[in-house]
This record gives structure tokens, sequence and C-alpha cells, in this order.
């Protein structure tokens, strides 16, 4: 089979894909531009209308029309252009496969967020740059300043790998747990409520932290009026999308403390203007949208295409199928 | 009984202590001078000699006078002051018992050693501080400098409440963890191993967590020599007493590259002079002997103390004694 893969990998991984892909009788074909970001999208060209398989970030428009096209992998997690009712219509259609790299991200951003939660507790921004002694005020305030995880609250919203893999890192602390699902089906590892439930486990909880993906439903998800709902002092992640919260809401919410801190990997945009309100709060933490990195993502990406691409060709169901 | 106690504790936890003693028929003897800090070393004070039990930081030598005296219990984890041969040999022969807290600072000290370990992996100071947009050579530098936890090995130095806590929380990594105990019993939760394994451990280990109390024999532990039998690349941890570490040889590492970051909750002195070339190394991160504090420390300790006062007086075991 042709496969088509517009991503910018490391020598190693290259080289690894290069290798199976020709011990498996299939053929590599590759873009005139290579995509460093697993975010950016993939422009239109002429060599993705050979393609029986797309591995990257193809263009939406060029894959609908691309009718050669069986199976698209994606290497993010997010597929916010593909979820479309459009979309979603012409590929079942068509019986077009989508499937991500949500398992490659999963850990990662377990680890990130889960980072900022103890970063959060241990009021680590301010210990790493405190010189106070012993026994003065500033110390006593510090040390009081930090509750205990285990005693603490959380809520995850969205319900999938990543906040699977949270929960379990919370285990030990033996916190309440809650996760909020579009459609609880009974199944899930922690207490699963539906949106009809949220306003009341908003109000308990001292973490909340947002994993939604983008789409039509999830924009603006965190208004103000959902800040409102939160617990006095709890503390704000999102590592899903920026889109998905309204930044005007949580900059107000910062600003008068009802909320402690924001931690935030992702924005809208991306990265956030120096004058944006948000930067100018000194409880809001940013980083760049690094929670699904890793050491050796590229590697981890390609292994996890092959494993999709044996199963592909064996007739099996492949891992992380959206659509 | 007279219970002498000279720390100074928030109201609600010295209300809690008063109402207790008093519901107890016990009576309370307070110094002149309340100390703020658990670290410090209470001084002298006339009401002392009283005193049938001691709660908070006594000054050892009229630990050592006072013939009424039948049981301290320290505030603090630490009780280097009274670990002296001197000491233990006094106390052994006048039946004097010896506990301390660190039943209460085990959790916040694992969480925070905790805190530090996934701020290292996900590279939060750094990733806190850039503004980098997705697809820079910088952005996938940062992404690419973060090892998975789930991939780390991981040895403590030091088994006991606050090596349990942590093993327990790094259990859902799956991580390679192994402890050192200056005699393994075989009923660790972890694979220990004794002082004669240590090299091939620390030539192993990425993450290495120094909690070893400060005493005659660990002052200067890690030594120049220790260091260098560290990985390369590894990560020096330590919520233990800084004179286990020498300095100069740490900061030596640090500089050379040979240890990737430090994180360090105390230091000799403490605090460390800002023209102290620790920190002058944008790899070493320091919090103000802060890892053992929690929301409600003073209550915590209160309500641990008056635990053991109903077994001491009930003629059972004490929790957390040390001699």
């Amino acid at each position: 089979m042709k496969i088509f893969s517009d991503t910018q990998f490391s020598d190693l991984a290259l080289g690894l894909l290069e290798h199976e892909i020709e011990a498996l009788g299939h053929e590599l074909i590759f873009p005139h531009e290579l995509q460093t970001s697993v975010l950016a999208q993939g422009a239109d060209d002429p060599s993705f209308t050979d393609a029986e398989i797309a591995f990257g970030q193809p263009d939406e428009k060029s894959v609908l029309t691309n009718d050669n096209l069986e199976w698209v992998h994606l290497t993010s997690a997010g597929y916010t252009r593909y979820d479309t009712p459009k979309f979603r219509a012409a590929a079942k259609a068509r019986g077009l496969i989508l499937t991500n790299s949500s398992s490659v991200y999963a850990e990662a951003c377990a680890e990130h967020v889960f980072a900022f939660m103890l970063a959060q507790c241990r009021q680590l921004p301010w210990a790493l740059s405190s010189r106070v002694a012993s026994g003065t005020e500033e110390w006593l305030e510090l040390r009081n300043a930090a509750p205990l995880l285990r005693d603490q609250q959380v809520l995850i919203l969205g319900y999938g790998a990543i906040a699977t893999r949270l929960a379990a890192m919370l285990k030990p602390f033996g916190n309440t747990v809650v996760a909020l699902r579009r459609h609880p089906r009974g199944d899930e590892v922690v207490k699963t409520i539906a949106l009809d439930q949220l306003d009341s486990a908003l109000a308990k909880a001292d973490h909340v932290v947002n994993i939604l993906p983008e789409n039509e439903g999830s924009r603006g998800f965190f208004s103000a009026a959902r800040f409102a709902a939160m617990k006095e002092g709890a503390v704000f992640y999102n590592i899903g999308r920026g889109a998905t919260v309204d930044q005007d809401a949580l900059a107000a919410a910062l600003g008068s403390g009802d909320l402690a801190a924001a931690w935030l990997d992702v924005t809208t945009p991306e990265p956030l203007p120096d004058d944006h309100p948000l930067r100018g709060l000194a409880n809001c933490y940013i980083t760049p949208h690094t929670a699904g990195g890793q050491r050796a993502e590229s590697e981890a990406l390609v292994v996890h295409f092959l494993g999709n691409l044996r199963k592909f060709t064996a007739g099996e169901e492949l891992v992380d199928r959206v659509m």
C-alpha cells in the first residue's frame, strides 16, 4: 500500500519507519514540506492523491477528495479539524477510518497535569523563589499554604486515556476522584457523572482538571458561570484545548481570588501574547503546549503507527480509533 | 502529670491541646518563650525542672538533668541533638523515652519530593518560563527533554515512613525503586540494599532521593566520590538534612553537567547565603525547608502527641519511638 507521511520525525524514528514499511512490502510517500509540529495542519500536496493510508496531519479537504484513501492515522491526540458533522458523514459513507495517537500522549499528559497538581499543593513557584529563614512569618505562611494532596478532591472533565492514567496516579493518595463523561457507561475506573451533575461536582472539587477535546459542543465550556460554580479557592488545570475556556472569565476568577490558581498547557492563541491579561496574573502558570511531549516522542509515534498498520493489514480492530 | 510544651501552636491547636490535657487530668507548663519553628532548639527554662513529659524541642542538657522527666515527644522528625552516644546511654540508663513526629511529616515530605521529581521530569521551571511557539526548535527541545517518570529508576537513601510513602506514590508508574537501609530487615515494601551495594545502585538510578537523617555516621555522606558514582545525567534530591551532603562536591557535579539537576529542601546553612555557589547554578532548585509543611500542621502535631499521650498513660507502645 502507498503510505503518505508528512511529519518531520527524528532520524532514528524515520529510519525505523522506512525499514518497517519496506519490510512489510509497502511504499512511503512524502510531501514537499514536512511538519515539525503535530499541532500544525499539513498543506494540500500533489503526492497525496495516490495515498491509501495517511500518517500525520493531512489536510482534511484533501482527505475527502482522495478516493484511494482508506485510513488516516493522526500524529496528534486532538482531531478538531476532522470532528465536524460534514467530515463524519463523509467518512462514514466511504468507510474511511480515522485513528489518533492518544495512547502515545496519555502518559506524558497525565504526568504533566499531575506535576502541575503537586507543584500547586507544595507551592513550588513560591517556595523555589523564597529564601526565608525557618520560624519567620513568611516561612510559617508558606508551610501552611500547602494542603496535602491526600486530603483533596479532584474532578476530571473528559474521560479517556489521560483521565484513566491520572486516576491511577491519584490512587495512592486516597482522594475522592470524580470524572465527567458525556455518556457514562458504567465501566469507568472512577466515579463518573454526566453533565447534569456537573455543578454540584464543581462546588466540591479542590482541583478541576480540564481534558475536554475541542469541538462544537465544548467551545467556551468553561464560562463565567462554570467558574462561579467552582469552590472558592479551587485550582483549575487545562491540558485539553484552549478554546474550551472563556479566558476573560478565567482571568476575572483568578484576579478576584475566587480561584486560587490556574495551570494551563493550552491557550487561545498559542503562544498567548505577552500583553494578554492571563500573562499578568501571578496565580496563572502556563507551559507552551508541552504536556504531551516526551523524550523519544518521534519513536513512540512511529511504533504506535506501525502497531496499527499491522492490525490494519490483518483486518483487526485498530487502537485509538475515533471514526 | 506535668507536661511541658514549648512550641508556638496555632490558636486552634493550642485550644485542642489545653482542652484535652485538662480533660485527661494533666497539667500544661509553658516556658517564657515559645518556639515558632520546630527546627529551633528550645532554651533552658526554669519551668522545665518540674516537667514529667516534654512536648516540643526541649534543651537536651536540661532533659538529662531533669530527673522527673519520663518521656520527650519532639515536634520534629529530626532528632540530631539527641542522637549522640552520651544522650543515648543516659536515656537508656534512666528509661527515658524519646519519640518524634515523623508520622506527621511523612506525607508532606513524600509529596514534596514527588513534586520535585515530576517537576524535573516535566521540565516545569523551563516550560513555565518559556513562551515558544509549537514547531520551533526550542519547543521540540523542551518536549524532548522530558523523560517519562514511568521509564525512570529511583534510588531512595534512608528507609522509613517517607520512603514507604514515596514508594507507594511511585507504584502506578511501574519504575524500578530501590531503597538503601543500614540494616535491611526483609520486610521492606521495595527492593532494599545495604551500603555495600550502593555504588552499583548509584550507577543505575535516574533519580537519587536522599532522606538520610543527620548523625555522626551520615555527615558528608554524599561526597565527591558518591556523586562520581552516579549515572551521568542523574538528578539528586535532598529532603533529609543538609549536613549529609558535601555541597562543594554537589556544586562541582552540577556545574560540570555530570548531574542534570539537584532539588534541595535542606542545605547547610539554612537559608543558604545568596553568594553560595549552589545559588548561582541554574540547575539547582532550592526550597526553604518547607517539605514537611502542611496546612493545619499545628493541629496535626497536637493530635499526634495526644494519641501518644493516651498510649503512654495506658502503658502501651508509643508511635514514632526512636529511643
